[in-house]
């Protein structure tokens, strides 16, 4: 490990950063093999999803949000839990994850200092959002199945909804968070690149302010769809 | 207002708080003050809303879901809201939010320091959490009218989820930067008294992990309630 005060590439640049150890990967490489793990992921689970529940297959757009929802696991699962396990350890380390995260945080040193509000939005994202985002990819096979019944579809967007609200929420504080210590304390976490400011930090979160967005109007609509007038008891 | 050395009560000591003046109140005056608005604003509401809707009148745990979402609303939209707009005057202030924002910061020095995270939850809770949560309120009171169709009373509990969501991950990264901000940087932001770290810190915000953990588990049994045996159509 390189000493606690050898320079570093990060924001602001007087924050201190523990062990910090330059990657021995090119982004290119990093990014080559975090695709292909995920993709390999993707591709394995999606094929077992289709194999265990045929009804999935004619149905594009569920496929797209099993999809979703396999990546949003893997990711809060395994990457973001690397974090929260590991976080002291990042900065001096090489394994593929951690070079991913030093690589990513020049777009936000959070990532490499132990930050608290970062620790407390990747515990509960590691063990609530992850496992419950593999249960929706669940339930999104499960509810395809043509033996599915009304309460698996219901059930499926019930914990869809709560899973999108969390993950609209956490990149909205995300954000907010990084927006107010720019403007209160005059501290950018990000590089200024536009390659670290405008494609790590704001684009690839973006998505989770979007396709949660839409995948929460498909919930809202599922569980208001009122059938043919029938009238429905209240509980 | 005083200058912005002047000492002050708030942990950790050596936080720098902007023009501190304390409180012209007692405790006991601000919490009557505070709990006496707060009574006044429910009755009023809860009778608008029984005469506007009778049927509200015959349920009882409705009335108290109804009162709970119009507290949230009033905490969120006006006391949290004068926080997002006042923070960086609250320290120097003696209106009665600011004293009793003063007063609560002893058990959370954020509220007095413009601090980032506590601004972005703020501004959310404040225009998000907050009119919604008094939407979710009419919803309750609309649903309870003998005219109400299912589509409203699922319209409420979809938004009633959303809400409790939001509420429940909302403490969780209250405790959880907290937590951390101790673990990792040795800072607590309360005074270490039985009456700011359990009765303020920990008691006032509890009831906003345990009471919408229940109105969830409502909205779930309502949402997935199958009519009968009646399939209802995937959307």
């Amino acid at each position: 490990m390189a000493n606690s005060h050898a320079p570093h590439p990060y924001y602001p640049p007087h924050v201190a950063v523990q062990g910090y150890a330059p990657n021995t990967l090119s982004v290119v490489a990093l990014v080559a093999a975090f695709a292909g793990v995920i993709a390999a992921f993707l591709v394995f689970t999606l094929a077992l999803a289709r194999r265990l529940s045929p009804g999935l297959k004619r149905r594009r757009a569920e496929q797209a949000a099993f999809c979703w929802f396999v990546l949003c696991g893997f990711l809060h699962c395994f990457f973001e839990g690397y974090f929260v396990l590991n976080h002291a350890q990042i900065p001096g380390s090489q394994d593929l994850f951690a070079q991913l995260w030093k690589e990513y945080a020049l777009s936000d040193s959070r990532y490499v200092t132990s930050d608290p509000f970062m620790l407390a939005i990747e515990v509960l994202t590691a063990i609530v959002w992850g496992p419950l985002s593999f249960l929706v990819a669940i339930y999104i096979a499960a509810a395809a199945a043509t033996t599915a019944n009304t309460r698996t579809r219901l059930q499926r967007h019930v914990l869809q909804a709560a899973v999108c609200v969390g993950h609209v929420y956490g990149v909205a504080l995300y954000y907010g968070t990084c927006h107010f210590a720019e403007r209160m304390r005059g501290v950018s976490y990000s590089r200024p690149e536009t390659l670290y400011y405008w494609v790590y930090y704001a684009g690839l979160n973006a998505p989770w302010a979007v396709v949660p967005a839409l995948l929460h109007y498909q919930s809202v609509k599922a569980l208001t769809h009122v059938d043919g007038g029938a009238a429905k008891k209240e509980q």
